[in-house]
């Protein structure tokens, strides 16, 4: 239960952080974005699939859904965030998932055990991604799948356009960079994957895209979750000297101002599915 | 015959020119792209369809092509593009198609004339694009549609990330800009659309996204597509006091870098349909 520590040298500081907020803002994003992630995601009758960093099972409630006859094996570093995911899919009354803490880079299972592996918004906390993706690769069966989603900060792309709303997504990615991670690893997974050992790996790019006539995405994306993730990173980057309140919270303003009847936003999460050659 | 000078107030001097090379580039873009820009745009048996800005007839061809039943009256300012854009399609053995020289801000039609109009990389030229929408919106029957299709270099999101290359962009963003244009035009269609009076807009942007996996885009799109455009205004850039050569060639190689086994490439287009309400 010390969730707020580094819990290992390559892990970085969880940026976000774990409190009531961030579960909330875990949620919207989770439940706006699962068809434009998860929809082609489903796992075949009787297979066993490894969940890696189920965090509070945002993804492990679509995982279990889509795949019925699938056995979903999540794992996760924080006993707390596993106690919650496994809440969740109690509620959810899904009984295909099996949770265990353990640290992605030591897990508690046989090699080749595994049929198929998921990842989802972990890599882009790991100080070492390859290391990561080589160890997960051990326990899939060859001819297995691993599926990799991550964002990328980088893609972020409004209008109106705005140098302030632009200095304050670098503060976030910035922080995340100084704690180990990379705000911007959507774009490396092909690299990623075949530095790790992977064979074929096919990369497709999902990008959220929202103007006025999408106003749940409006709401739901630039709002609940782009945005709310740039304000939960406020102090962390006024500590640690990346912005001052005015220019951070102009760079908040900016990022608002794209949700009026004019405004775009753009944002792309990578999806990768290589096959364990 | 003088296309080399600005045609008009609200035209921008066409900044990418009309040598051999750039219609060679225009025709590999046309290639790649055609699938992922054009494969849901097919018009009707019987439907007039006015093509704006037409240029040397590479969207000709397509729409030719896959709406073989619709009349499709391309018109171009550039009377040697006209010219070409019929030789194109004259060897393509379409007859579906009619070329005429027309300025898209007078054109010699009668109002509520065409069921369909399609504008493809025409809008990022010019200074006035509510203004051509509006107009373009007059010759529209109502509840017809009008296809807009514009690239974003604001968009542009590659690994290894390069802030050279960030800078060589920015020469061709400014470039465009300073003779009235908007490189990063994409992203503002539906604003853009809606504010010209147009009803119901759906805007889908289409990504190009190019790993090692895909050689055939590598080649086609990041080398001769894109870095193509940018090489193309070296001489321009520099002139205009933009870049030095140094910076410039090292911004260019940087581009070019993204090209080999580990690197990643990503452009997005944004393609609009909107109704005359």
């Amino acid at each position: 239960m010390n969730e707020a520590k580094p819990y290992n040298y390559r892990y970085m500081a969880y940026v976000h952080g774990y409190h009531q907020r961030e579960q909330a803002r875990l949620q919207d994003q989770a439940s706006t974005l699962v068809e434009l992630l998860h929809a082609d995601t489903v796992y075949p009758e009787g297979s066993r699939v490894l969940e890696a960093g189920c965090g509070v099972g945002a993804q492990t409630v679509t995982l279990a859904g889509r795949s019925p006859g699938a056995t979903i094996i999540s794992v996760d570093i924080s006993e707390r965030s596993i106690v919650e995911a496994s809440e969740k899919i109690r509620k959810a009354g899904y009984s295909n998932v099996w949770f265990r803490q353990a640290d992605i880079f030591q897990l508690p299972f046989d090699p080749e055990s595994f049929d198929h592996i998921f990842v989802c918004f972990v890599l882009e906390h790991l100080a070492s991604p390859v290391e990561a993706l080589r160890s997960l690769g051990t326990f899939l069966k060859p001819g297995g799948t691993i599926t990799v989603i991550e964002g990328d900060h980088g893609s972020a792309c409004f209008y109106p356009e705005s140098e302030a709303a632009q200095k304050v997504i670098h503060c976030q990615v910035e922080l995340q960079k100084r704690a180990g991670g990379n705000a911007n690893i959507g774009r490396e997974l092909y690299p990623l994957l075949r530095a790790s050992g992977f064979g074929h790996t096919k990369v497709t790019p999902r990008m959220v895209y929202v103007d006025a006539g999408i106003p749940e995405l409006v709401e739901g994306f630039i709002k609940n979750t782009f945005t709310a993730m740039i304000e939960g990173v406020r102090q962390p980057a006024l500590d640690a000297g990346l912005s001052d309140a005015v220019t951070f919270d102009e760079g908040v303003r900016a990022l608002y101002r794209t949700m009026e009847k004019d405004g775009v936003f753009c944002y792309t999460f990578f999806k990768a599915v290589a096959v364990k050659g």
